[in-house]
Order: structure tokens, then C-alpha cells, then sequence
């Protein structure tokens, strides 16, 4: 399923023509993607145990989901639903604010680096490093020429990530604009959810095209070998989250991480124990 | 209920009298514990929520779960059962291994403390600074003298977070010597479980007398008005799940979190946001 999703490398992309209710290679409906959902839960499950169990004899290798969307398209709603699958010991979640004084006072990947999953965890990024060509080129917090050599500086360091074994998958959830009102909306009309409403988001949804031309730089000029992007139509939920384990499982069983021999003697264990 | 489990203070402790089997409070069998999980999440995953959005108007309070007991007592698997009643990207769970050569060149609250949950968040401690008082004790890595002074160091520090708004809940996951030793054996039968197994647990299983010595200490002294000790009988695996949730439930239920209002227009926003 990957392939439909992955974004050519060295292309021109125009997200207009990404249909963001699509479902390609998914299940028929809802009711078949809840149906499937508990055998790739078992199998993910299983994956990730073989990963950390791995860990513990030396192997490096670990999975790193970058989610990045509008604001709305789901990046909360998709960790739920992604540790839900996992045990939650195994996974090192960040979620990306705004960066702080002392985050701001270190280059822009600093903070991400020390966030980077351990060995055998499945590590998941809410926002990323591309929030620093993304909202940092719409709003023009920075200079262009120090945006514009932050596309390099991303693949050098997604690169040397890959060079230590970690699985880097970068999921952009892509939602319509009217998906996102009605979402906005929805916020507003529930007084228990105008916690998550602000106006500033009015203000950062009129710059809707300027924020997509800023994704399709991003996707164009980020989407390598060592680290490509999946463009994950996420106006249906359940699609969303059915592509996205569906990303995980494709890569964990590519890894097809095993269980470690245990280096002792079982038998001479086991009297020992029965004797205690 | 959690008067039931809590550790009086100032009062001495015998782990042997507490039933590991036992289920005070709790419901009456697996199936009905099973019956009572659904209505349970959805009331964390609520309170939980407003927890959460009560900090992003200024609210600092935020719920620390601290996970201790003999090896297989549950601890990773109460985490799992605990995340998946609530968003887990509010949640903070750390487990704390081995000291790294960095931790040990610091005071041994210094890698808590940079642990503790923020504004909002549930934290979970799989073993905790309790360790510095308990293998630190059995297997003597520091004098006893300096031993002694860390009972009261814990519990100034525990004053401490309880004063910034921190509802501190430490778990004693109490099982019998007798279950260990069912759920180590389970292990060693499982090649694929082998790697949770070490020989060196038969050695610690060893000193179940002097841990259950140490425990029996640590309870006693740090059962704390401000930081309560619960101890959970966790043989039985429903009823230890449910009696977390029911810990977590009624200090969440004290808290009594609330939604902060918006500080907006809301018709304004509606109407600028229909428009576009």
C-alpha cells in the first residue's frame, strides 16, 4: 500500500490534486477498517515486542513517525489511535510546541535530535522539524536564505538517522479546507471544546494556500530514500488511521525484528527457580 | 475505596498479612471487573481531558502514578492498561532502569524530578526513586547512613511536589512469592519470552525476604499525608487493574477538573469563520 501513498522523489507535487477523501488501497468502508483493525493491532503488537526484545541484544533499530498536518487534520486524534495498537512503554511521544527560549537559542534541530526514539522504541513526532520550513516560512521567521538551506540541513540529518538504523516515516494527514471548518466549527459550537479553539486559528486558515505551497516545498524537496513522505488522505478518520498502521505494519515487517536467544540454560534455570 | 488500600501512617508495616490474592473493594470477579472497564475509561478519558484543558488557562495540577513491586509484579503491564484508558498524549511514563553514569554523578532525586509530569499531565513512574531505598538497600550500594537520610529526603521532596499541585498516588503491586515464581517459569517455558528473563532474577528472587524487609521500611516511612502508599494485591491481574483505575478515578474525581471558558467571541469567531 505504501507505494500509492509515498511521494516521488525530486518531483513537483500539487496538493490540489490529492483528494483528501480518498482511500487508496484501504478497506471498502468504516465498518471494513474497524473489522480489520484488531488483526493489525495483533500483529503490530507482536512487531513491536520483537523490536525492543531485539534491543535488548545490541540491536539498534527503532521506527520514527513524523505526523504534520493543517491544524485539525487529526496528528492528536492519530497518536491515540497508533498507541492504542502498541504497548505504550515502547514509544517516546513528542509533541512539537512552539519552541521555548532555551529551544530557540540552539539550531533548529536540537530539539529534535534529543527526541529521536531509543533503540527497539517506536518513537512519534506530533509536529516536527518541519514546523521550521513550514509555519517558519509562512509567518517568515527567519530570513529565506537560512529557510532555504534548512531543506539540506533535514535531509542530512534524516539521513544520519537512517545511518543509525532508525525507520523514519513522515505522514503528512491531508485534510480539505472545508473538512478543516467544519471541524473548526464543531470546536466552537461545544463550549467543552473551546479549549482547543482560538481565533489565531481563523487567522492561520486564511493562509491556507500559503501554508500548502509551503508543504509541497517541503514534500518535494524532503521526500528521499533514506526518509520519504506519505501523503495520507485524512478527511475520513478511519481511513487515516487504518493507512497509518497499515505505513507501520509495511515497515515493522519489512525490519522483521526477532526475539532474542536467551544466553542461559534453561533447564538448569528452571530447577533452580522450582527450588526456590 | 482507597481507604481500604492505603498505608496508615506511622504505623508499622507486615507484608505478610496483606492476601496478595485478595480484592477489597473491587468487583466481584474478572468478568464483572471486565463489565465495570468501559464505563471507568470513559470517565478517566473525560476527566482526564479537563485535566489537560484546565492547564492551558493556568491550572497547575497534574497526577503522578508511582508503579513499585517485586519483579513481574505488573508494573508494564498496569502501564499499558492505565494508557489505554486515557489520551495518551497527555500521559508522561518513565521507567527508570539501572542509573546511567550521569544520574549516578547527581543526588538520586535528580533524574525524578526531571520526570515529573507537567501542568495537565498524568505521569506514570515505572519504579521510582523508591529503588534508592530498596535494591539500594539489599544489595548495600551505599552506606547505611546515608541510606537512613533518603526516607526523609523522599518524603520532602514528595511535600514538596504536592505543594506545585502534584497529586502523588504510589502503587505497591503486592504479589506472592509463590506467583513470581509462576510468571518466571511462564517466561522461561516461552522461548520467545526469554529475553525478559535473566538468571540474576532467581538471585533476586533470593532476597525476597530482605526486599519485602525493605518494602515493609519504605512504606512505613513514606506513607505520607501528602503521598499516600496503596498497597494493591496484584496476583490476581483484573483485580490489580481495576483497583489503579479506581485509585486514579477517585483523586481525579477530587480534583474535579474543569474546562476553562473561552476567552473569545464566540458568535464573532462563528461568523468569521463561515466566511471562510
Amino acid at each position: 500500500m505504501r507505494e500509492l501513498l509515498r511521494v516521488p522523489q525530486g518531483h513537483r507535487i500539487d496538493l490540489r490534486r490529492f483528494d483528501p477523501r480518498a482511500t487508496p488501497g484501504g478497506p471498502r468502508d468504516k465498518a471494513a477498517a474497524l473489522a480489520a483493525a484488531g488483526p493489525m493491532e495483533q500483529r503490530l503488537a507482536s512487531l513491536q515486542e520483537r523490536l525492543y526484545a531485539a534491543s535488548t541484544a545490541g540491536d539498534g533499530r527503532r521506527v520514527l513517525l513524523v505526523l504534520q498536518g493543517m491544524d485539525t487534520s487529526g496528528k492528536g486524534g492519530t497518536v491515540k489511535h497508533v498507541i492504542g495498537m502498541f504497548n505504550p512503554s515502547g514509544c517516546r511521544i513528542t509533541a512539537f510546541k512552539a519552541p521555548t527560549p532555551e529551544e530557540h537559542a540552539h539550531p533548529f534541530l536540537w530539539r529534535i535530535a534529543r527526541a529521536v526514539p531509543r533503540p527497539g522504541e517506536i518513537g512519534i513526532f506530533d509536529r516536527s522539524h518541519y514546523e521550521d520550513v513550514l509555519i517558519a516560512r509562512v509567518r517568515e521567521l527567519v530570513p529565506r536564505s537560512r529557510l532555504g538551506s534548512r531543506y539540506g540541513q533535514i535531509n542530512r540529518f534524516e539521513q544520519s538517522l537512517a545511518d543509525e538504523g532508525v525507520t523514519v516515516v513522515k505522514a503528512f494527514l491531508h485534510i480539505s479546507r472545508a473538512e478543516q471548518r467544519a471541524r473548526l466549527l464543531e470546536r466552537l459550537d461545544n463550549p467543552d471544546k473551546h479549549w482547543k479553539f482560538s481565533p489565531g486559528d481563523i487567522d492561520e486558515r486564511a493562509l491556507w494556500p500559503e501554508y500548502r505551497h509551503a508543504y509541497e516545498l517541503a514534500l518535494e524537496r524532503c521526500s528521499t530514500a533514506a526518509a520519504p513522505w506519505y501523503v495520507v488522505p485524512a478527511d475520513r478518520k478511519w481511513y487515516r488511521n487504518w493507512a497509518i498502521a497499515q505505513l507501520l505494519l509495511e515497515h515493522l515487517e519489512e525490519l522483521a525484528p526477532r526475539y532474542p536467544e536467551g544466553d542461559f540454560d534453561v533447564d538448569e534455570c528452571r530447577a533452580r527457580l522450582i527450588a526456590t
